[in-house]
């Protein structure tokens, strides 16, 4: 198999992920739970992993960093415990479900920043969506499908001078661009697909002091005869028995990241992409849907070829070559209307730092021989 | 050491279970999400996992277990997606803040079955207890610290008598007594526990179709462009990507207790209770906290040597002889407010199948030495 669905999760990891998690689970006991050996370990491990992944956010603190099971749930408690639905909330029209729907549910106003034909987001009319009730702006840092990256500083500069508290999700960007905790008031992130963990894990990064609503509530091994939570950073959002398991695991892979450097990575997931839009620009029929004339953008490449629907395209792919890429809307449907591809779907190729040169080479040949036989 | 701290997390596990995770994390791709071999390996096996626990509880239907991220995360969907602020909902003293708290977040009308000074519950005043407006019992199934089991065939028939939804918290039972998914309505289970899985994984049972409203919501990977995630079994809470790492993992550790038989566990693990109880009677100023009179119990034995804190007792057992156990309130507060142990706390020892006969020797020994050395 040539794997180049790294978007959806990274499948190769560095080894020492899973033996970690296999080591621990017979290992750990539960992390603030008692000071035997197992239970401290655990705790202490726990710890370790948010030091790791405040050392890639270069952040001071790693106890504004909160574990959750995944980006989704990160976004849901973040959204559920500080947007009211008397808000306004400015978002965009390349957000993922996990964005879209806990705002949908929250029923709150919502002004969209549109995009170009290229996926580029409009951000000058930024300002223009403010109202009075406007509260905050929620957007990704990166699409997970065009693979376009928003220059998010400026964007921090005018929320902090409209007041405005800025949440960003870093899925598709933490482990393959630089990833401040600073760029944001809060950033919501997973733990499975670029920092190579394990599924299961994610979190919330804080940078300053916000007045979270406790919506996940129960038992902490502290502060147990309280009648609620405590609504500090980060047990606000870690109620029940933490995932010490999986934790280590992903600890493992934030290390490599450190070890590696994130420029290295960046530069040869970089190096891939422009390799195989390289070997594809000239098939017929080809459409790619991001911005592809700067450099600076996520290993992603969603295409179509005239004639072919996405999921046939992606299923030859799949089983003549053994190349798995991900046909349909990718969860991201607004993108999918401003694009009018809701009935075709895309097919997405996304490649992570272990994809290798050969097996760029082998998926454009792929893609032209299919376009050859099976296009328009 | 000897882990006498089962009732935390199961610490020893199956062999297979931590190997099935770390193969997990090297080979199984993002589950319903495309239909490339690695994406449909994680799909399958997530379905065998429900198939699994189906066959334990005795369900027929494996789409009626939706899972979680721990029994945690159960409740809080469950009571947060059921119970409105105009409900009353009966509940006991002897719940976990893991059922507390979500209900005191919910801000309803509550009322509590009390018990007795061995833990056990009084309901024969269930029925006094029932307003207008009651509309749920919500309950656990076995308590975390006195090991007392509530038998809830009769409250279940009650609750039908008088329409009202009964949510069982089953975090102590499931794999360790017989648990059957007709019980109640819903049951909340967590993973890491007596089903011997990784730390990360729980879910929800249900019995009847109940009106959930969601709260907690993202991609899918299916329906990308309904604005409302489906409310429909397990979909309802299963938002963003299914942990089909963990899941699988959580498959053996059931799968283990599939073959050995509920009944050969309960049955090995009440011995070691009863040895336990033998070995530590005679112990001056020893005090038993639940009822020790009949057989049918879990294997959790909570006590206090007159004159030495819990805390210290747990410490000694950990420093002088190498026992891990809980020293503490549990997160039980209103069991403890009942014993009048919120100041002392207690000492938790709680078996597992993998406990040996010899482990409760040592350990019945060591008590009856401390206490000989630091009692009164």
């Amino acid at each position: 198999m040539i794997y180049f669905d790294n978007s959806a999760t990274t499948l190769i990891k560095p080894p020492e992920v899973g033996e970690a998690v296999a080591y621990a689970i017979n290992h750990f006991g539960n992390a603030s739970r008692s000071f035997y050996d197992a239970a401290m370990t655990a705790s202490r491990e726990i710890y370790r992993t948010r030091a790791a992944i405040a050392a890639l956010v270069g952040s001071a603190e790693p106890l504004n960093i909160a574990f959750t099971s995944s980006s989704t749930e990160s976004l849901n408690l973040v959204i559920g415990g500080l947007v009211k639905q008397e808000d306004a909330v400015i978002t965009t029209v390349t957000e993922h479900n996990s964005v879209l729907r806990p705002l949908y549910l929250k029923g709150c106003r919502l002004d969209f920043i549109d995009c170009d034909e290229n996926g580029v987001l409009q951000w000058d009319a930024f300002e223009e969506l403010i109202r009075p009730e406007t509260r905050f702006l929620i957007c990704t840092h990166g699409s997970n499908v065009t693979g376009n990256i928003t220059e998010v500083k400026r964007l921090y500069d005018l929320c902090r001078a409209h007041d405005l508290t800025m949440i960003l999700d870093v899925s598709q960007t933490m482990g393959l661009i630089p990833v401040s905790g600073d760029m944001a008031d809060v950033l919501c992130f997973t733990g499975h697909k670029g920092l190579f963990g394990p599924q299961g894990t994610g979190g919330i990064i804080v940078n300053r002091r916000l007045p979270f609503e406790i919506v996940k509530t129960g038992g902490a091994g502290v502060h147990s005869f309280a009648m609620f939570q405590q609504n500090e950073m980060p047990d606000v959002f870690e109620a029940g028995t933490l995932n010490s398991h999986s934790l280590y695991g992903l600890q493992k892979g934030v290390e490599f990241i450190l070890h590696t450097g994130i420029e290295a990575i960046h530069s040869r997931e970089n190096r891939l992409t422009q390799l195989f839009v390289e070997g594809i620009k000239e098939i017929e029929g080809l459409r790619l849907y991001g911005d592809f004339s700067g450099g600076n953008r996520l290993p992603v490449v969603s295409l179509n070829i005239e004639g072919l629907p996405a999921s046939d395209l992606a299923g030859l792919l799949w089983e003549k070559y053994g190349i798995a890429t991900r046909a349909g809307s990718h969860c991201a449907p607004l993108l999918h209307q401003r694009f009018k591809t809701v009935e075709t779907g895309m097919v997405r190729f996304s490649f992570s730092y272990f994809n290798t040169e050969e097996e760029i080479a082998t998926g454009s040949r792929a893609l032209k021989t299919i376009a050859e036989e099976y296009g328009r």
